[in-house]
């Protein structure tokens, strides 16, 4: 079934533009482009989109926009992860699951970070292992 | 008194350009277009405006730009009703009275949903009627 | 279909007999039997039944007595609507439709205001608008 | 010691006069008459007062009536259980043993109701077996 | 001015009809009927009603009947304190000053009964003296 | 209908192996041995099974031994009733229906012992009666 | 009994040495030297003792001095009132009754004021009657 | 990298014993069984330990005892993933790394299921995938 | 030092394009333009560049643009200070100092605005001295 | 208008007397002689007056001394700030204005550091600057 | 007194087992060996048996076994300390009195480690002193 | 090493002058002239220095005064341990180790005792042993 081609939105939400540039002892040193070019050379039969956007409002778009027709999202909310009940709305809104994905492991870092309101609407959640979760995050979706 | 021309903004906040197409079970399947030409076939003295954004700072704009000058903004903020501080002080900023609505009762929804941030800066609150809630809530402004 | 008669009860809760003589700075100076007159001029078709009591367990016995044949209650719970779960399980109990009504804006008002015990059983609330919040609500229930 | 007459006196609380009409999913179908009926034939030499209000204050009126001279109450309070420290100041005051019951499990339903104001005064608590809770409690009083 | 004539109700709220009877190691063995006696004869110029329920609507009944024409209100609202939002708008709604009296300091009891929901709509608070947290109440009445 | 032989389990949680020797001032003086002899005793057809343990995995294999074959579980989770998820889950996973019961009743101990993590997921509780507790159990799950 | 001659400390806390010059919207425009000088009057029997002091552990060493020979005090413990767990613990380690007062009603203003750390130490409590509060905290003493 | 040979522990907590039979509509209808079948199929070079428990400490017992030597541990805490410190602190002292995984997307279950006290102590989360969370925690570790 | 040059951004949230319109009350009567122009004259030696937006995202985006080169940013977030983990994040990621401003006393308002997710990642906070606060944060900047 | 002589209370609260000696990781090495002895550079026109105390109440004595009569209090209440409602009411009751400083940012610090009992009765705050917070809320107080 | 033989056992909770392997940085590097040598080194006269598990209910059963006989448990319940009900009860049913040790300051780590749920049904508690604490438990134990 | 002199402060916070007087059901009728007498006999080669204070300020002065030069301070802060943030600061600045000691075991007292501001500040904590506890801090000391 991983053989026939699937629409994967790769979606990240504020500050993660800064990617590797940005406290790198919390984000590590890797740049997105490194990240999705891996994801395209491990899943060839991937078509991936990519998008990044600081504005809430605007990876809600996002959202509505693929998500009656794509096959996955794989989503890093950021900070709108643990704020935001507009995004867990536009992810119950769509049809296309969608997989949360962090790069650290947030139960270790400030208590604010540990609770998530956008969980509940996802598919389910991977967190904690680097730029390797964007990886297995859409395998999963393939998976699914 | 009703007899004057009025200017309302109806103004819908994050998600609700899918109504009709979104969890049915929650929202109906009406749609916006219906609604709205109900609401000038019901008042046909009243000029609306329509506006949605998912962009919790561009229903900030809108509310400035009209905000003193129309007669009532009717304004469904959707997730951001429970979220949102910014859209209470853009609110209480204004002149123009704005009432709350809301589709569904959102009080037997989950309990986040039970706190408002912004109904303590508007004139009024109507909800859980469906799309009549927004022909109340201009009910209501006609008569202030 | 507003064209058959349809009885509903306006229903008031704890001090609301004072109305009219109570803190007229939130309450206002009109009295509930202008209110109940000018529901009857305006919606001539409609059979009200008017109650009140500062008796909790008698709001129960008046919503029961009418709950399986009314078409309507235009509810005002006063003090209640925050401390009653026994009104919220009265409400559930009965066929007939409850519609939640506040002449003030209870989130401009203390913080233990700001909470809803019954809010979740009735179909749904109108509340800042004055005197005008029980036509609202009447109208509501015309249209259910 | 069981063949000694006794009287005990069931209280129900508010919306408790509706069993058999009210949420049946939640309350069954028994009515009350058919329990008492159960009782009695189950339990011929007691001799059983029934009693029903919806007034928080009434129940307490009936608790200082019996309180000094029958031998047990069983008390299924409804929704004063979570709201009424006035009840629990009266099973405190008197010398009658009250036992608690409830027709369904409340920790199967709302928050709310899994917090009790008044299991505290009573010397026990029956709850989750329907109608036959109420005979659980005559057989727990016998035995005291 | 402490010669001339006034009315004052001693309120009492619910299981203080139990007074002498109730829990003798908190409220003593004192009775209402002699703590009146006791009042007028201190107070011989006062005229002084008494009313007791155990019904939170009952005693906003009384206070609604007096508050417009009395010059004072002594009030043991007993449980009803820490749960009636109903009681504290009735005591804001009427014009007649109200003092709370508590027999037993209500601090060195329960966590709950520190909390009032009423000492807010009142003029002072009295409590812990035993019945002569009443004479106490009548005395800053009259000062007032 | 209980004339037929029924398997039923009386499970005990942590510290219940020291009934009769441990704080007899709010456990009694009576043993467990005593106890299971009077249930024996007091219903012939049943053939009653006992286990005891005071390690929560050990209760939750017992569950699990029982589960799908027994008529009943009559189960005092002692301590873990307030900590236990695992139990919650052991009891919501099987097929037997399982009965709470309390010898003390928590509601007049610490504030703690007034959290069940355990009781939504049983028939219904029963609790206060002492020894006899057990006893109403075993007739509740013959009723059911 | 009134007769005989009684110590009575008048003690209190912080800030209050400012009286008739600190918020008169709230304090009221009497100062201090007048009201002891009106006590003096008012008990001629009474030997008054006068203190004040802005630091918590003085007016903890004014307890100890006089908690093991005076009649009572009267204290107004200001703001310590809501933070001070050892004046607490100061007044119950005397023997001499404390009589806690308040100039205004506490409940009537800021909510971290309605909290008490050292009423549950005290005789009893009297508020919100101005200046006269320190007179009826004297009257309670001698009835004591 | 991959090449080498891994040893793994599948860790299963409480309850887990019974997948397959438990709650279906929750966990699904596969068993643990074709779960390491699978797992071993697709992943030949590691060699794969099995072992579950319900009892807390045996599971800190096997924590113990391969965490200085093996390469990764898989770890479905079960309930025991919201109550337990002890499994933290066995986690945190020993040195393989720990994957925790759970079967279905615990933000879609109880409020307290939200709450992770192993999470922080882990190298990552995977949830919500059925059983090929533990497909991807196997994926995760391999890539560590 | 304070003799070069220094390019410094005053970065404004939502609402404040209102600044001299908006409650004066609160925010008084001055407007940002005459703000800027007094901090250009009294800082001739700075470059100062004004950015204003009612949407959270593109605060960020400005902060993301000048925070690798610019000396400083007077920030006032305006409501978002009280609710956007995404600014806080922002001004973590970028190497430019920022200080946070407010014209008044947050302290003094709603309690919600006693919260700040965003102070924690800044230098420093300077509040409550009308639009002084702006030119005390620019000094701030320059003696860091 | 700075030209004109002005008095200004420089005011440390526990702890403040180890300034260079404590903590310096936190609170640097400058000691306060250094920062007075600047300030007095910084603003030659103003009359400074520095005080110290450890003691709660002694602040508060300070605060009457100089609070009808100076024109400025710069106040760094340390620790006190956290927990003194009485140096709050302090600060309300007298009439110089007050500005609150931190040495550090007390953000980035203990979570029960980021609460303010005084700030809503100072004039504003300045917080994170090192000693400079000092220099920074004297300018402040000038261009009141 | 201290020359009769005592019989004391050392009762170490959940991963106390790896001490010397743990987390050294909290733990330190010595050995329970080492830290038993010492104590029977320290009080020849003491005879010491030692017990460790990382199962509760073990270490209920050990001090249920020991809890009649011996003079005293020296007790590092681990973990256990914050979540266990069940050993509290085990303490408070046994007679043998057990004093609680920690090897760290449990207040200078996570918050969730400065609620103890045993400590109230313990002589005493002793932390912070490394392996010493376990000495100076004997100690106390001794002079009981 | 025990050979050499030490000097260590005893330092006794508010109320415990009163100590043989105050409360002996909690803290008995030894007085700590005893205890120190108990305690030079005991530790010949230590010098000690006794301080008392009911004065916050003046626990804090004396700290600071012995804090760079004794070897240790054994230090009941009595009720300040759950109020006081100025005192855990005054630990963290100085440099002589600080061993908190209570005479009875606070968890068995009021819920509000049971958190300490303390603690985490101090090297570790010895209670609930009588005077004892003093002995076993002062062994403590001198073993770091």
């Amino acid at each position: 079934m991983e053989e026939c081609t699937k629409h994967i939105l790769v979606l990240n939400g504020p500050n993660l533009n800064l990617l590797g540039r940005r406290e790198p002892g919390i984000y590590g040193t890797d740049t997105m482009e490194g990240c999705l070019a891996a994801l395209q050379e491990c899943f060839p039969m991937v078509k991936f989109e990519y998008y990044q956007s600081n504005v809430e409002g605007e990876l809600i778009n996002k959202l509505h926009e693929v998500g009656f027709s794509y096959d996955g999202v794989v989503f890093n909310a950021g900070a709108y992860t643990h704020t935001s009940v507009a995004i867990h709305d536009a992810i119950k809104a769509i049809q296309t699951p969608v997989v949360e994905v962090h790069i650290s492991n947030v139960y270790q870092r400030e208590t604010y970070r540990h609770t998530s309101l956008i969980t509940g609407a996802c598919v389910g959640v991977i967190g904690g292992f680097g730029m390797d979760s964007y990886r297995l995050a859409v395998e999963a979706i393939i998976k699914l």
